[in-house]
């Protein structure tokens, strides 16, 4: 694909957008019913699309964590084509009046939610982004540009191919819904500086990705950037439930971004928490400071550099902190603004920890994993973004609109 | 000022914005009113400081427009005054509960308005936006970086003097308002790298400016960009008040940017309308098209470029439409996102051109020059965004703030 290909995929989804946004919610819902159905009548269709990827991915060298997410299985399916009925059934945000008032010289104005246009995502080898994104663009009213990853390649190419016949099936241009095969670096980049064509650009990638952006881009974006996420234990949390959560933060899927990577505990519950909880997350590599490792056995030194990374597998950094201060001085370190959880029954250090975290999303008493569009009601998520302007955490389909002053005057001059 | 200070502005300024993002509204808003007092009791010497920019700019050769927005007067003083007064009044924004909701398994979720850290002003020599931006800043909870033109170091250095006496008085950090001194090409660039210390910056000036933030920045922006703003009158307007706002639009201020540039006249009214409004616009430059040119005298022709400039002067671009899809199309072509018009009494029209206008602010039988944060109840406003991510139009001082999940459980795992 010659660049030049890349910007006419451009001219045609602001084309596309256009019929998109200005298409009926009815028109828009049915395409996202058809297209949940196509997915499951297609299953074998798209599974087979997905082994073949697999399996050039396994003969890659990839390793255990990158093929999980990249695997479909029926049951994976089954959640996509849930999330696209889900959104289908969420209530239309076009169009809707956030605000509006009367000014005293009797303006009238309503600021008024529209579609974006044009949104672009890069993003990496989970096959199920491809539905999801596509689904909440869809929904707001604008055409997507995809561009996942080359290991992903053929289950983008049948996930798409389904995707445009639903658009095609209800009337709507095709063209709504398109992916970029090229996956070349200068292609990643002559996507990022579509200037004019692309209204929002959502990067969900590595730092190499996000470094690359920073840099090249000319469109606008939210980053969906990385999740060092950290689990404070307190003082006066329940041990027992702090347990579970750390196990559940760290343990139920360590490959994606909402995972813990460090655990924080009070000095005054470490000996009480920490050996047992070493013997429960056997199967888990910790690395720990001076004070973890006077503790519990097994336990290697723990660097700067650990605390800076996102692991994204079954490693977990481990430090001992005075109090809640100390904890708030290391997430304010190392974090990335993704979600920073605590666990605690005292409502005051749970309270401070809440005002004084600067993250997407502040946890209490719960695993850092619900910080995800469906499992906070969105529907589904086209991404989490670790920056504060336009959207900061999960964004769902209104996180996809912008907004129209309309101003309305019977005469009016200043 | 070495590059290395414009950092150390910035951690400066990262640290101050955790003292006033932590401080509460009653001693944010005795700071505003501090100011507001101090701009009046301190007008003198603003005053001459201002003369001594305007001395040098007059000797420099600055044209009449750029002098009329550096130039301060009491006046001036008194809505700067005026407009810090007003934010102060306004609701805090910081803390506001923007919506929650308990999932069904029992997770509480709240999403609440936060301050966005450090905010970057980077503007032309308009002494006004000083006190403006650095207002609606403190109001939201942020500390503010200000950047003016080299034209009016004077003035902001007495401005910004002023307002960090302000903070001082009520026990707030005086580096919660910096300015930074430095008007080199290359301090401009180092400013908008200032990633991790920036948490928005933005951009208020011409073309250059954009085009060099484009290419450079890694801080998160919001583009003030241009308005090339267009008022439509159409076959069924009112001609007595589409004269009132085409002349108002054009003249009542021609060097900001929600002042009209091109005239778009529905071709079954342009001979009644157009003689008469040349002859009442005496003092505007017309360029026009064919159709124009054949109605009215003293109009010189018009090219594409004049369609695609802000003049910010008096000078009008004019072409005759067939209909309000010519006018769309016209504004798709040429407009820049910011303030669109429209003078009609037929509701279709009316709707048709609100729908089919992509911009920041549509305006129905009332002049583009109301699009402006006091104008439409912002108390005073930082910009107008001409982008479509996280604010566009008119931004006031929600627009200064970002949002957090707070997300509360009783030990839940997935």
């Amino acid at each position: 694909m010659a660049l030049r290909e890349i910007h006419e995929l451009g001219v045609r989804a602001k084309s596309a957008s256009l019929l998109v946004g200005a298409s009926s919610a009815v028109v828009r819902n049915e395409a996202l019913e058809v297209a949940s159905d196509l997915l499951m009548s297609e299953a074998s269709h798209l599974l087979e699309a997905n082994a073949s990827d697999i399996e050039q991915a396994q003969a890659s060298g990839m390793d255990a964590t990158a093929l999980d997410r990249l695997r479909l299985s029926r049951e994976r399916l089954e959640s996509m084509a849930g999330g696209l009925r889900t959104v289908a059934g969420l209530a239309d945000p076009v169009g809707e009046v956030i605000d509006g008032w009367v000014q005293p010289n009797g303006l009238r104005i309503e600021r008024v939610r529209v579609p974006l246009g044009v949104v672009g995502v890069i993003y990496e080898n989970r096959p199920n982004v491809t539905s999801d994104a596509a689904g909440l663009c869809l929904k707001a009213g604008n055409a997507v540009l995809l561009r996942g990853s080359s290991s992903a390649q053929r289950t983008n190419s049948a996930l798409v191919g389904v995707l445009r016949r639903s658009l095609a099936k209800v009337g709507l241009p095709e063209d709504g819904i398109q992916l970029v095969e090229d996956s070349s670096h200068a292609a990643a980049i002559e996507f990022m500086r579509l200037r004019g064509l692309i209204d929002c650009l959502i990067p969900r990638g590595g730092p190499a990705l996000i470094a690359s952006l920073l840099e090249h881009a000319t469109v606008p974006y939210v980053l969906d950037g990385d999740g060092n996420c950290h689990v404070y234990v307190d003082v006066d949390a329940d041990l027992t439930m702090a347990r579970k959560i750390v196990v559940n933060a760290k343990m139920q899927r360590p490959g994606v971004c909402n995972a813990v990577e460090t655990l924080l505990v009070h000095a005054d519950v470490a000996a009480e928490l920490l050996p047992g909880l070493r013997k429960e997350m056997a199967s888990v590599e910790w690395v720990g400071d001076d004070r973890v490792r006077l503790l519990v056995d097994d336990v290697g030194e723990v660097t700067e550099e650990d605390f800076a990374t996102e692991f994204l597998s079954l490693k977990l950094s481990v430090a001992v902190v005075d109090d809640v201060n100390g904890a708030l001085e290391h997430v304010a370190r190392f974090g990335s603004g993704h979600s920073e959880a605590i666990v605690t029954n005292n409502l005051t250090t749970a309270d401070r920890f809440v005002r004084g975290v600067d993250a997407a999303a502040v946890v209490v008493n719960a695993s850092t994993r619900f910080v995800d569009g469906g499992e906070l009601g969105l529907g589904a998520e086209v991404g989490i973004s670790t920056q504060k302007l336009h959207a900061r955490g999960p964004m769902g389909v209104r996180e996809l609109t912008c907004v129209k002053w309309v101003i309305r005057g019977e005469g009016h001059v200043r």
